[in-house]
């Protein structure tokens, strides 16, 4: 079976591996997130180890994901300064002489999920991460949505909870999604890490009801046929319940699907490939970039 | 060049035409829509006059678009009770023996603006009709949207206007977009139809808050290359300053792509096809089916 690169690329750290598209993965890496200049090298000294055909790349962005674009495969404007405009898929690809695909983290993740994961077999499904930031990416119809950039789904706008007073902390929406809800939000508002505030039913009944409108909008707008969450704030389990709660009080029977009913427990779950669906995504990306330049080499 | 047959299927009147897939129309009816036993003979009594390869169906919905559903082509949960339940596509395929495409009003009109109107060239564009209600449609890498169901985009959640105290209409989300932002909203807030309200710098300025509002969560979601804006309401054309205005204000330099800062008028923009995408896309429907039906009948 052939081997494949993957490349997680997140704000804190890289994770690399090689494996096979069945999703085994043979070895694996992490290296810290610091400049570029340190940090890939290493990454490309671990791929430099091994007889790899293709690699996939999942990156935090936002990336430049437009292939007919002359930054195609840059980050561009991250916070993260030392990234700002790095070219980070032509550094790979000038690093080894095989084709690599690039997508953003997330779509990467929902690949990983739709092939081998919790929405195995569905051909359009939503994964969610909710961590350090918030981020979705779609598989629909057997491919990643992108259209004039890749989705920014972490940054819609949500109503506010009656209780809340926290301004939120999205540097361009102030209290977007993100700027709501996302691991920071919580541990600004309430003082403490999320992991530190699992016993407290206010700090989930209100992260549940802004999760729960942003899952109203995507699925009012994309009709997803399985929704996936992840990210280290969704290892708080119990904040399913009330994602579940306030969902089907705001939707109110407006979609007459089981989905939403009596099978939401099945409909909005956790990721099937638990930590590793972003790394076994980048392993699937590999393998389909890697297709695709055969076939065009044929023609 | 092959005639098609094409339905536009709406809440007051179904049109129907006959016509070719560059858009000409050579023949076009006007049908109230009554009950079904009344405007459905008159409908097929049209297509009986002519010969045609296919036809093409854009309806109101809620709608079974669900091939694999055994209510596939009805009409679901539509509060005009007569037409609730009904099999729309197996009448009509019932009393034609040829292929019939069946999608949404709003997808086929999508379908029309993607191939032949103001996002002809684009692969991938929204649609959205703000009428007597809101929908949108979304062709997405050539094909029309569809998951658990087509989108239902008119029911997503927006932020109050702080002098907007009409409690919106919609009876399931009472203040969701539709809820607010349709026309017979306008007019119970207002007191008066939209068209006797064109001067009205405060009813245009709302109307423009609560649509950008939505034009951000679609983007976000989706990242259309081009957005199209029809329907009644729409003919308020100064209602796109404020749209334009507030979603700049709302994205706040988020998105750093010209077609939300310098080039937004040509990024939301009006039918290319006028009052005609929707039956043209169903014409562009009937032809997809036809030709799906003669590949289908080789293998």
């Amino acid at each position: 079976m052939s081997l494949f690169g993957a490349i997680e690329a997140g704000g804190t750290k890289f994770v690399c591996a090689v494996g096979t598209v069945d999703g085994k993965i043979e070895e694996r890496i992490s290296i810290p997130t610091r400049t570029p200049e340190e940090t890939i090298p290493k990454v490309i000294a671990f791929f430099q180890q091994h007889v790899i055909e293709a690699i996939g790349i999942g990156s935090f962005g936002p990336i430049d994901v437009d292939k007919k674009s002359n930054t195609y495969g840059n980050i561009t404007t991250t916070p993260k300064t030392a990234w700002k405009d790095y070219p980070l898929l032509q550094t790979i690809k000038d690093a080894f002489s095989i084709p690599v695909g690039f997508n953003t983290d997330v779509n990467v993740a929902a690949l990983g999920e739709a092939i081998l994961g919790a929405a195995k077999g569905v051909d359009n499904c939503l994964y969610i991460t909710v961590g350090t930031g918030i981020g979705a990416g779609a598989y629909i119809n057997g491919e990643l949505l992108q259209g004039l950039t890749h989705p920014e789904m972490g940054h819609i706008l949500v109503r506010r909870h009656p209780n809340d007073a926290y301004k939120g902390r999205c540097p361009y929406h102030a209290d977007c999604l993100e700027g709501l809800a996302a691991g920071p939000a919580i541990e600004e508002r309430w003082g403490k890490k999320a992991i530190e505030l699992s016993d407290k039913e206010e700090v989930w009944d209100m992260e549940g009801f802004y999760i729960a409108q942003s899952l109203m909008q995507y699925i009012l707008v994309l009709s997803p046929k399985k929704i996936i969450l992840g990210g280290g704030v969704m290892n708080q389990t119990h904040v399913l319940t009330y994602i579940y709660k306030y969902l089907q009080e705001l939707l109110n029977g407006y979609l007459s699907f089981e989905e939403i009913s009596t099978n939401i427990k099945n409909y909005i779950v956790k990721p099937g490939l638990g930590d590793n669906a972003g790394i076994t995504g980048a392993l699937l990306l590999a393998e389909k970039e890697w297709e695709e330049s055969k076939a065009s080499a044929v023609q």
